[in-house]
């Protein structure tokens, strides 16, 4: 039989010892009589994201999860921060993080973020996205005064100098091209940067701003271009038909670039409110017409994010429940469970501890591990690092071609 | 006292957890009492064949054990299925897998395998072996229509396009040079194959089967080709006198080919019926006069390609109980046992699982396993890659150089 492969990647999963939880990870506190049942079936373990003790963000995280090098194809963060802001990156786009700025009359930058406070940034975002002599400049908002944008044209190249000036007090600066092919993509970035000065300098959101003595958000400082990677179609790679849920847009993204099956499930919000059950359902039932399916759920690395270790707790737990449905798939599936990296809610940050890691699948060996979590998984003594999760899934499940005979 | 090493490779020795056993692996459920002393005084752990995951052969994972990267060397299939049906390659000999098939009059090619029943192949490759304008070629059949040709002489290139259509229907291929070094190798392999169209088409064999009504085994098709890599040698490497004792052919081609000294046992048939008493009696007795002995027991290997538990338990016995005479002589010898990839009886192939290894020895330490298996040296948590192999034993016996000052 064709064994399918279920990964599940809950995101900033591992912690440290909370003392909320008289010294217990959020995970070790959840009632998890799901995942404890997975792991003892099978194998758990550790797993390092990219490399021991690195802290890894989710993008290169994923990236390595699914078995590219990130030294190879993460070509700066611009188009991941693009693709988290929910832009759909193409490889090829040119891509930069941005800051909403405030420029003086005299053409000084007086404040690099505008008064941080924008509710305006996404009416103001939408204005400055248009296409201009057969380029598409596409600029989308961030929290306060950070935006993406994303150039997809013809011609374009990544080699060009930021306009942000980096310090307050002086004008923002012209995009040089730091190479012979980037001269288009400097003029036309320069072109497109004066046209939309004279868009924002007369936008009613900034004439009220002034109205109001706040900053206005006239000007757009680019800094960290880089060129939206080429993968290697997933499917191409592996033989494997593949598909992707995931509530949030830079998971998704990598998804797309990846060519992986963009699955939606309504429920699917990218918070802690988000539809457990369902999503769970939906990538069980995914694996009818698809050979490989990744999950992405967020939910763990916002409760990190908060330091709410009893949140954090809370939606481990309603994982486990949802998990109770692939119990009884592992007959003809090969599961992983993991996360992209740690999310300890006493530091509110990523972290480089390791991740908990089971596969659980029919004959295959066990380690006895009884216990899913970042203790129980390590006394195993097995550990691997993000880029091996492919390949064991692989291998568990028959499919990889033998390296000589 | 200058130790000595003695390394055991249990070809396909690791395995899954097998119905047949109550759900123990086949090494889990032999009685060993001799692997369970030595890993009792010494380390055990898990080792990975290359890296994590990855599903290996027996020629790639052998040359890793040896410390050679089978990226850099290992060459292609073609010199090591040649190796692997007794041709004794040679640094730069050109090698390439073939197929017996059947060309009609007309010249096309109706059957790539010739019918596949070809008792005839082992007299029909003598007669297409020969010396031709000082470039000699040596055939040798395999299994059913399977068969592989070394082309040994000066000046020759593996940079030529296979002769095998790959497709029924079409006439066999001209040899054609891939790059310019290359147009005096396939100019010698055309006529070759030319001349040797002659020959099978005229052979009292293939007469003999068209009279019978068999499809004539009259065109030898070629593919892969491959040069055979020229490795360090290992006593240059290692400063160690070695040799290489194994019942099978690709073993001592890879031995050879690392300038091993090639150790002959009459008993050592490389197959479940070898002599395992003799054959560990021979490496220990070859410890007189070399400083590193590797043994390759294929037994193991043949039980899990044949899906059978039961043999693959008792063959595991069969080497515990020879095993019995290594057990005194760690006083002076580094003794490592271990495998060069699982070949689990559930599945009959190779696969990722890793394999159990020992390290025992006078004065070193012990890390409290105390059974030889899959998942007792796996909760040491002590894991290695066959790369690290060599470098471990040399480490043991302090033979090696220090990194730094």
């Amino acid at each position: 039989m064709m064994k399918k492969l279920l990964l599940f990647v809950l995101d900033g999963l591992g912690d440290r010892p909370n003392p909320m939880l008289n010294g217990e990870t959020p995970l070790q506190a959840a009632y998890r009589p799901n995942l404890n049942a997975l792991v003892s079936s099978g194998l758990g373990g550790l797993m390092y994201p990219v490399r021991k003790g690195l802290v890894c963000g989710s993008d290169t995280s994923h990236l390595s999860l699914l078995g590219y090098d990130p030294e190879a194809v993460y070509t700066g963060r611009g188009p991941f921060e693009a693709m988290g802001l929910g832009i759909i990156a193409e490889p090829g786009d040119i891509a930069f993080r941005a800051n909403f700025a405030t420029r003086s009359r005299e053409g000084i930058i007086v404040d690099r973020r505008a008064g941080r406070d924008i509710p305006e940034s996404g009416s103001l975002s939408k204005k400055i996205s248009f296409t201009m002599k057969g380029t598409q400049f596409i600029v989308r908002e961030g929290v306060e005064h950070r935006a993406a944008l994303v150039v997809r044209g013809k011609g374009l190249s990544p080699e060009i100098s930021d306009s942000d000036p980096h310090e307050q007090g002086r004008p923002a600066m012209k995009v040089k091209p730091l190479s012979n092919d980037a001269e288009h993509t400097a003029d036309i970035l320069n072109e497109y940067l004066d046209r939309i000065r004279d868009i924002l300098d007369t936008s009613p959101e900034n004439m009220d701003r002034e109205s109001r003595g706040k900053p206005p958000a006239n000007e757009l400082l680019l800094r960290g271009a880089g060129i939206t990677p080429r993968l290697e179609p997933f499917n191409k790679r592996y033989g494997l038909n593949g598909a992707c849920l995931a509530g949030i847009p830079l998971i998704t993204g990598i998804g797309n670039l990846a060519g992986l099956h963009l699955l939606k499930h309504p429920g699917a919000t990218g918070r802690v409110d988000t539809d457990y059950r369902g999503k769970v359902r939906e990538a069980v039932r995914a694996l009818d017409v698809h050979d490989f399916v990744l999950v992405n759920i967020k939910a763990p690395d916002i409760a990190g994010h908060d330091g709410d270790p009893l949140l954090k707790r809370d939606v481990i737990e309603k994982i486990d429940d949802a998990m109770g449905q692939v119990i009884g798939i592992s007959d003809d599936t090969v599961i992983c469970v993991t996360g992209d990296h740690s999310t300890p809610c006493t530091t509110k940050e990523h972290s480089g501890d390791p991740v908990p890691i089971l596969f659980s699948g029919n004959g295959m060996r066990r380690n006895g591990v009884r216990h899913f979590d970042e203790v129980s998984c390590g006394y195993s003594g097995f550990d691997l690092l993000s880029g091996d999760v492919m390949t064991m899934m692989l291998q568990l499940s028959d499919k990889l071609e033998k390296y000589g005979a």
